[in-house]
């Protein structure tokens, strides 16, 4: 509620336009509600088609089936369910089959997408699958159509040469790649657009779960790459959307 | 393009077939050769006014004077040198007087800058000063004029609260916090716009030097934050620049 | 013993009162005695209506019903199997039905329950629930009626402060974590009431299983927070038990 | 503002007591200030002679003279300067001389202090005594005088049993312990009063800086201890304060 | 080469002060275009009868079929299957039964092997076993028929000393060790010639699944060894190969 | 070969007693085989009953047997089998049935066991039994009957304290201990005989699998404790054996 | 105080040839007493010419003063100062000037050596030459005349080897040794006597200032070595005469 | 001693030219002289103008004289200091002023130097330069000519590609690189050469002081990578030694 807005309220209010029980109520809600309502208002706005999304592991295929059946049933927007294993895939199938599926993700009422402003998801081994999956299907639930250049690791550099086109014109990179992460720092110096990096569980013993890829990334050469968490192809995705809107 | 295709374009180039300026212009997208032309393209135009960055840890005062003389000899752009101790300050001083300082971070040929987009940089506690100004004078090199928000740690969330508008109006957002680095969760659940947490080496024992916020910065509970390394603040102002360009 | 019975001991010795034997099996039973008597009044006291408890994992369902048989018969306060399986569970409930179930805990003997003092326990999200269960029905074993606060993530501020009151008007919070555990700072400074944290090894890889909750709640900017270990629900109830006693 | 005081605002707005643009400027800062008020009450309420605290390390001497100054003239409670090396311990004596001192704290306007409710702060070796001290003196900021039991190591543990009376009568105890902090769970089997252990940084090269002591007292067999951070007896003393209030 | 001097090339070609052959002979030397050419001369020299090689672990056994089945089509060098299940095994066995098998590694088309260069791997335990064996058939695909030194661990010195002649007769020795990884040392100190070291995950807990070894090898007080990753056999292998062509 | 018999055979050469091939033959496995033989020697003298122990992980049920059988076959000590999985010990015992057995181990050819010297075994919890039986098997293998105090956990220390006698009187202790470990250090303090402490995988997340209890034993405030690797029963008997013979 | 000891006291005071007094006073002197005397009398037993140590590290010159002129004045054994700096050092020898020196470590009162039992302490190189200080002058403190064996690193196996008799001979040995420690296991592997080893902080980064060590002389594939806290040379000493004694 | 000269040996004995006492002497340092000849004969053929090296760090300035001095006299080859602080450079330098310098190492009887076998020092940063310093300098006192390819970190590939003749044409290669250390990825992917990876404490603080570099080598994609320690310029250019030699 802006400054208009309340001096608009109490204008309302001593001319008889606003009864005293009406101010109470919407002033009374003011506190939080203040902060829920700009919250609210901004989400709102940004939540016009935009994704809710539920976190797979963890939770009972029946309680996947609940949420997904309460999002689908009392909003119009995409739902995405991440990290699903094969029970709560084919649990939420059965009661909604209108999904996209991409590995262990699900998404309903995929909205249209576009593919501009040009997204690109890099990956550096096939391995990584699943990420880039779990990337471009939350980026396909925030309407981007995201273009994929897999299998460019930096062992074979000319592999990723050869793409220099799409790396240099796409408006944004998503780079995942386990092992080393070299991937993320090469990129980054081939392009000045936003590099946001997934560190992957891929790889040998010393790649120790991907925690290898994840601090190499930090220290990478290349300035302004960022970083998110091991394998989190859907926090790479937010990370767009908010660069993108 | 392989030797046959290569020695076509020469006979066609000798036959006329070919025009001397479609010879160079297919020639000039040559596989590799493409690469450095058009980095150096794309630096060309990037780079008007963009800043030659020097990381002073680790080199004598000889050479930050004998590099940032060079940068300012041979270019026309804005110069930053940082991480600078007293030394290398008053060293480089000497030769080259005109400069912005903030922390060990100076600044030459500063170039205008604008308040739009509006860049906002939080930090949790005064003693991220350093990081922060090594961020604002960064952002400053690439012309943002960022607005500072400090000391608003999540223990006294009603001093973060109190600045809403400034974070909800922001175009985008560093997060500059140490100890537990929880500053970054909350802002990323009060804005939709991009957020860059930079986790800096403040705190007791238990803050690992940083690596305790880094790691809860990755693991944070709010989605499409991302995050560059310990004390980073260069790299993240390179973060934003990547993105608002 | 203090030395007034230690002294009337002897006069009793020496009067006749007090045989050689008895004398001996009384003095014999001093030199740890002593401690242990110290202990077992204090424990005596404490033990009125106070749980037993027995760790479930790592034990043999036969174990498990043969150790609560045990405290069941030997004495009349409650007792409380914790982290069981569901071996464990339907062996012990099989032979002892008359319990209470919340996630892998049981209790028998549920004492009586007092809403006061007022202990609130907060999560962040929906995934701690196993950790929140163990901690309200050991809890619930000390005689507590906690009052449960879930899912108020920082991400989310606003739905953490439309319950202002209750976390302002608690004697003792528990905040229950996981990934980055900043829910724990912004409590502990909405409070200046004792807050037990709990990290709980829920997130994603750079979670590291509970280690960057850990590591964040102890570098917690806000202080006075104390912490217990990786999903010790049972702990901090005992911590909160200790405190309000 | 309670419902009662926001419904006496808009009477008093509609019968012209008060004006709209007051009442804009009330209203206004009500969504924070809401949540500021009630933080500003509750802490005014708490903060009738509590302590302000700075924390030296990374200030200048400059900085801290100017910090203390500003809440010596600004407030009435005490103020307590922790982590304070030798610059800055002379530099805000200088301006500021009645100071109590204990290793690198200075407390002003020390309040009077009570032995009761009892705490009691138990050490494992003289090496400990600063982070004893830095406990013992921020105690004494919040008004209790704790007793000090020092050099009781685990093993000599004849030396901690000679003093079972003053563990086992204590109201509240903070444990403080480096190597390998087995302290923390001896004395928290000897008493069922709250314990808040303190790892120190203490120790040969296997005790890592603390982090064994930290990691050995959240592994500890002792059910109910609870843990601050690493030398953080500024940390352990604010916990008890919160307990024992 | 920049554009002016392109453009002089192409109007001398056109003006015959150029021949075709040297305009090819200059434009094929292009900066880049020459890296994927070079390259792939390079490796055609390199690939004549070298291993192609497909990691195993995260593929569908079909996936290996196909994989396989595609190498073997499309090529005429061996190709190698390494960390393969059984399931794997068995699917591409079905398929493409002439494989020579080791451990979790197939081999189809195996060169002939020549016993010179005198290769050695040298191991510490039976619990090494799967790791000598992919460095042994890697290095069979490879075209070395390695010699095999089994269960020569430190802790009984006499066993390796009492094989020193084929230690100090190798050629290039391949360490295979968990554990502590002591061996490495000891056989590096006995001989003159290039000595890779693999760490592998073999031991109790403090091995720390291969850490622990790969630690050690790397603070090796024999200068001169070098180390790949854990359990990685393979990668010893491809080492080798290196050196020895 | 001791000099006395270099003399012989040198005597025995220059008499036509040995011929120049024998004595080649006799010296030219001196270099070694003297280190071998003074170790054979060595060993033979140990060895008298003295027994082989095989490592049952990562070993296929028919490689434990074999190599069982063999050792029963080619010596006439005790054969001790260690940490056998379900399969291991049936496969095993269906050729041998006449084992001792603990736990997860076998031991065949028990020797005549002696009480004295009085070894006695520690423990602080019965989650640390398998640990405790490795160790207590393996002393039975040497010969050494050791004594058994198991549950005294340093949060009871009156349990401890109760058989101080057991303590004080022992010639050597093993201490196993999970958790936070403490248990050594108060052992050590009760005792000026040997201890080795053995830190279990035992406890909560904090406990990192022993690596805490590890630290923590290595931290010791107790002096002259050494420790071995985490839940390494056997080489806890195997040090106590170095010490007791 | 055995329970003859505790009838005749009893029979004494009733007899009349003990007053009440006395028995107070002996009995009250028995709940913990009755602990401490058994480890006085113990102590007493064990102390006569035993080395009382100061850790220097963290005390000021002063106080290492006061606390060695203590023990001095108050007892008649040994008395050892460990890791003193030069001003430490000084200090002390400025007011008793009767130390034997040697690195760091002063000893006053050094008792009569033997050269039985034999105690080897073998190092890897001459950077562990302070920490074998420290063992050998503490086991001189003990009484025990260490034989050392210094630099005879595994990387030149010959050199160790060639004093083969020395440590198959020796009673019990201490190894020091850094980097990689490998020479625990293969000393270990030398000998059945007991041994124990120091991993020390020397070595180049990939050493982790002995944590390399210290994990590697836990995995060691020589079974029965015990290991003591990084760079402990006086805890390896006091094992040493755990063991001997 | 081989077979050869033992048998002289055994003739000249039944000859009567080598007395049974002489045979003795000779006979009786065989069995680890016999290693040691081994080894010598074997090291005497590898040190004809071999360097003999020494590790400054931890050394005082009169160490490093003396132990020069001694090298320096006793042999003919070269002598290397590396890791030398000023002081210790100076001081070597007044006695022995004929060294060749580069950053912390000196070169004693620097050898000549061949440019053939081609060794290419590939560093990522100007911050590697000691690094690379002690790993030419090694390199020359093992007469190896390197080729110096300094500042073409990944970030700015074009730089890299730039040269890459050198690095094709090389016939092995070290690789210095600190940050996330992915130059060795792309190297190794460009040549079939053997690389030697140094990974340098260089960096930022993800950098971790090299842990992350050593672990992205490690994990790195390109097969056959070897790694050498933290900064271990020196261990590289002992590695190329083994290979090139």
């Amino acid at each position: 509620m802006n400054e208009a807005e309340l001096r608009e309220l109490i204008d309302g209010l001593r001319a008889g336009r606003v009864t005293p029980d009406d101010a109470v109520a919407v002033l009374r809600r003011l506190p939080f509600a203040e902060v829920g309502d700009a919250l609210v208002d901004h989400h709102r706005h940004l939540r016009q088609g935009m994704p809710e999304a539920i976190f797979g592991r963890g939770k009972s295929p029946e309680q996947c089936v609940r949420i997904v059946s309460e999002l689908l049933a009392h909003g119009t927007g995409p739902v995405l369910l991440t990290r699903a294993d094969d029970d709560q895939r084919k649990a939420t199938l059965a009661v909604h089959p209108d999904a996209v599926q991409r590995a262990g993700c699900l998404l309903w009422r995929a909205p249209a997408t576009s593919a501009e402003p040009r997204v690109l998801v890099v990956s550096a081994g096939t391995s990584d699958a699943p990420v880039v999956d779990e990337c471009v299907l939350t980026l396909a639930a925030y309407g981007f159509a995201a273009d994929r250049l897999v299998d460019v690791g930096v062992a074979g550099i000319h592999r990723l040469l050869a793409h220099l086109d799409r790396i240099t014109s796409a408006d944004a990179i998503v780079v995942v790649a386990g092992m080393e992460g070299a991937l993320a720092s090469v990129v980054g110096g081939l392009t000045a657009a936003p590099v946001v990096a997934v560190p992957t569980s891929v790889g040998y013993g010393s790649a120790l779960d991907g925690v290898t890829a994840l601090l190499a990334m930090h220290a990478s050469c290349a300035s302004g790459i960022t970083v998110v968490g091991i394998d989190n192809g859907f926090g790479a995705a937010c990370a767009i959307a908010r660069i993108m809107r």
